[in-house]
């Protein structure tokens, strides 16, 4: 029989809880193919107890899996022992670059029986395309006269034509099997040398899709085309800090953090992609057994799309949609939640 | 009779039309103040007929009076002969940085005859206290190799603490005169030296300030709680390029962006303030008498209040609530929102 090799990282807080949900679907969804899941404790609270916070070996062993599936990572972020991003930029964006997760699938879809914080909110439909190994995230600062009146502390943005045609090529493509409608979203008015390369790069791969209408929009218009007119949209493609911060509203105007879903993928296979919920680990209702599981199922049928079982992501797809069609308002917990999407699955 | 020496600079597309309504409310509401307007061509067209951006000895001519009015400044993005953000960079940044306009004031305030975006906006009366001297607008990058597919481009944010902590001084002393809650918006878990100056001055600031309330989001969280609860933020301090992209964000929940205003200040006078609306020159809508100056109008009342005419602010402010109390939905040119509102000022 054929085998997924899956590894967890379900982390902190809900991460722990959506995780449990998020692989009943899988399981419910695979029929012909075998599950091997393995589980790795890693995160803020595993990093409090042991020290560790992502070593070599782990992310060797990590490697060896088809696809890993993430819950949240991160803790309570007025602890000092987590300061300085130690959680983040240890794990999640250490996974993110040694995986070379350079492109960062974020959809939005507003299914019509989800209220939309927007008035009028219109059809719903586009997927933020962000790099993820590139850009402000690199790590690529430092600080001089730390502590003193006199400190100076930079960051930089490192953007290559590499790590911007990959991502940029990716978003064309899945452009053509869409609407066709492409917007790079950037700040080419102020981060000119940046800005100048991401548009030279569109310009040029434009020439390979004349069928993809392409257009250009400052991050700031952005937003307000997010919550005035987000039925404009089809694919963004923009940068790793400015797709940060679009696919965090786009998850609420699409109707809630709760509900999104994201891929850290490496198309090339080279090493495993990685699917999480594009929410954190809200360590203020951890616990309580009431977060959203829908996030996290939705990574699962991402990661199975991703991952040579398309049908298997239809199908936990489908299960979503009937199930949020079914909900009336009456609180569930996030086990009930997870096993009635599971068991749509399976009937 | 005391004077206000004020340079107009009333700049491209619509940024013409407007500024004539916000000098017409100025005019109306200076009673025992003589205005000394003196018009200056700046801006993208000016560009493009003359090879000025901005030289020397207009920007002595500027330094000159007591505050600058601008309108908007850009034209069509598109136009390869303004690419690489030569007008904003090269005239409005360079305004802001050569009068030192550490601080970029961004009041929302959602007027209850005033439709939001959002379906249950609650109360909205937040201030934005944008830094604008430093971070990622410092114009600290470069590109090597470029042209090629080898081209590398960099942008560097620059932070310190000197420039940090004025800015997080005035929003504490902001804070103080209003509802006493300031939140920090950052990334500090991925710009970890950047935002680790932020807190640590944030945090040194506050034991000034036992009476505010301050708590820290990330600007990704921020953008949700923009449209889902904008109601928890009282004054908001935040870097350059966050304080941009969270400004748009808040004109268009506050009821849109032709309503939002701003003032970059140099708090010491040691060079004029530069009062602008929030929105930019709008090629699409320019020169058909159809933009609404309530912006600028509002604008103008901020440069009032902050030029030792608080009442004369105080009665345009008045007026423009007026105006809105008295809107029906029927379409006004321009002029004719102007000379409402002027008419009620003068009544
Ligand atoms: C936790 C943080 C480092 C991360 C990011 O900024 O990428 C998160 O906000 C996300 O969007 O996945
Ligand atoms: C035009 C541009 C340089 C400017 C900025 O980014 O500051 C504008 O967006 C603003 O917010 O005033």
């Amino acid at each position: 029989m054929e085998q997924l090799r899956l590894a967890v990282i379900a982390g902190d807080g809900i991460g722990q809880e959506v995780t449990l949900e998020a692989r009943k679907a899988m399981r419910a969804a695979l029929a012909d193919v075998e599950l091997v899941e393995t589980e790795y404790a890693l995160g803020a609270a595993h990093y409090l107890e042991t020290g560790e916070v992502l070593d070599d070996a782990t992310l060797a062993s990590l490697a060896e899996h088809d696809a890993i599936l993430l819950g949240a990572v991160g803790g309570d972020p007025a602890d000092p022992r987590l300061a300085g991003g130690i959680i983040e930029r240890g794990l999640l964006l250490r996974l993110r670059f040694a995986f070379d997760h350079h492109v960062n699938l974020r959809p939005t879809v507003l299914h019509p029986r989800i209220g939309s914080p927007l008035r009028d909110p219109g059809e719903i439909d586009f997927v933020v395309v962000r790099e993820g190994t590139e850009g402000p995230y690199v790590g690529n600062g430092g600080a001089l006269r730390q502590g003193t009146p006199h400190e100076i502390a930079n960051e930089t943005s490192v953007n290559t034509a590499f790590g911007v045609e990959r991502v940029v090529r990716f978003a064309f493509e899945l452009a053509e099997q869409r609407r066709r409608r492409l917007t790079l979203v950037h700040k080419k008015n102020v981060l000119v040398h940046a800005g100048a390369l991401w548009q030279r790069i569109v310009d040029e791969v434009a020439v390979d899709h004349p069928e993809v209408e392409v257009d250009y929009l400052h991050v700031d218009a952005a937003t307000i085309f997010l919550v005035d007119r987000p039925s404009r949209f089809d694919v963004i493609v923009t940068d790793n800090l400015f797709g940060d911060i679009l696919t965090d509203l786009a998850g609420a105007v699409g109707g809630g953090i709760g509900l999104a879903a994201s891929g850290n993928l490496n198309p090339s296979g080279a090493f495993p992609s990685m699917f999480e919920p594009v929410h954190g680990s809200a360590p203020d209702i951890a616990g309580k057994g009431i977060a959203d599981p829908t996030a996290a199922i939705l990574s699962a049928a991402l990661l199975l799309e991703h991952s040579g079982h398309p049908d298997a992501g239809r199908r936990i797809r489908d299960a979503v949609d009937a199930d949020i069609d079914g909900r009336d308002g009456t609180a569930r917990s996030t086990s009930e939640v997870g096993d009635a999407i599971a068991g749509r699955i399976s009937a």
